[in-house]
């Protein structure tokens, strides 16, 4: 798939057009000056739109933010809790949790970044709202790993310990990864699968 | 030791006072606005002292970015090399290595930060001398993890990838650690020593 069809998909449900169009841009200057050096008038250009015609969709610059942020925090979210409750053994949920949310870092390195890296210039009601997503998406993880241990399947002596280092793996995808790298992103979801059922003490599960 | 002793140690080197002063100051404020949103104006205001006063010591904003990311690359170098070359089985110096850099990522989480996050903001000959660092840091956990697959300590499938994925796993220590969390930086450097050790398949050397 294309960037530009990857990108289209990644907003499909922010509309309309002008709206998606504003959105992609602002993640690009988000992502390319930080939030703080990036002003409205920067993102109405890059969308090629006039700075008005960006007010009739956004009040303000942390309204793109809190838009660009949720979408992210409920796709995490989504997939997660799609992970905890699918079918299968704690070891496949969990390998497929890690595997389709690394990939999802990879594969959106520049989205992912600016969600993670910007949370702090979000407002009060903002950022306390996306905190409580973020501890739900926690909550998916850390279910799986309480079912692998009570199931016998999991050696893991600090559960909350473990869940926050499992997603702290695979949140830094967005960090380090490089389209034209070593690695696609389906390779970076098998791998990191393969590492944190080595950390939660499980044999990896048959394909 | 108070955080202000602290800021003092990490910044021991870099003389005269003044210097020192400018430095604190642009790792504050590149950590709360973003690198590209603060002037140099903003820097020397923080520190006490005039634009022209700052001139005398670093002659641009980025000048200050390259000795912070400089000093900061070059503690993580020393401190995972001198692990790869001590005394001990791999597992041992693994479980150091991960001990020191987890525990002190999340001790300089601010500094950290800027480290990793602006790192695309160095002007080109900066960017490739720290990213050279960087290849000496990642040689130096790739060499006891390779050590301890020579040795038959380790099974691991992927060398290069299991360090990658090793580095992030700390690094990514100071984009989530805060003071007042549930964990201090030794407990957050045990825990992880003791992950990383099962991603090697590693048993976990006695204290």
């Amino acid at each position: 798939m294309s960037s530009e069809a990857q990108q289209t998909e990644e907003w499909a449900d922010v509309t309309p057009d002008a709206a998606r169009r504003l959105v992609t841009a602002a993640v690009e200057a988000f992502a390319e000056r930080g939030y703080h050096a990036t002003t409205t008038r920067d993102i109405a250009s890059r969308a090629g739109m006039s700075p008005a015609a960006l007010y009739i969709h956004y009040k303000t610059k942390e309204e793109l933010l809190y838009q660009i942020s949720g979408v992210g925090h409920r796709l995490a979210l989504d997939m997660l809790e799609r992970a905890a409750d699918g079918g299968g053994s704690p070891a496949e949920r969990l390998a497929d949790a890690v595997r389709s949310f690394a990939r999802w870092q990879a594969e959106r390195h520049t989205t992912a970044r600016v969600v993670q890296y910007e949370l702090g210039a979000l407002g009060e009601e903002h950022h306390a709202e996306l905190l409580d997503v973020r501890r739900r998406t926690d909550g998916a993880v850390r279910r799986i790993i309480q079912d692998g241990v009570t199931a016998g399947d999991f050696d893991v002596p600090d559960v909350s310990g473990t869940t926050l280092a499992v997603l702290s793996l695979c949140v830094d995808v967005a960090r380090w990864f490089k389209p034209d790298g070593r690695r696609t992103p389906e390779e970076v979801g098998e791998l990191y699968a393969d590492l944190v059922l080595r950390m939660v003490g499980a044999a990896r599960p048959e394909a």
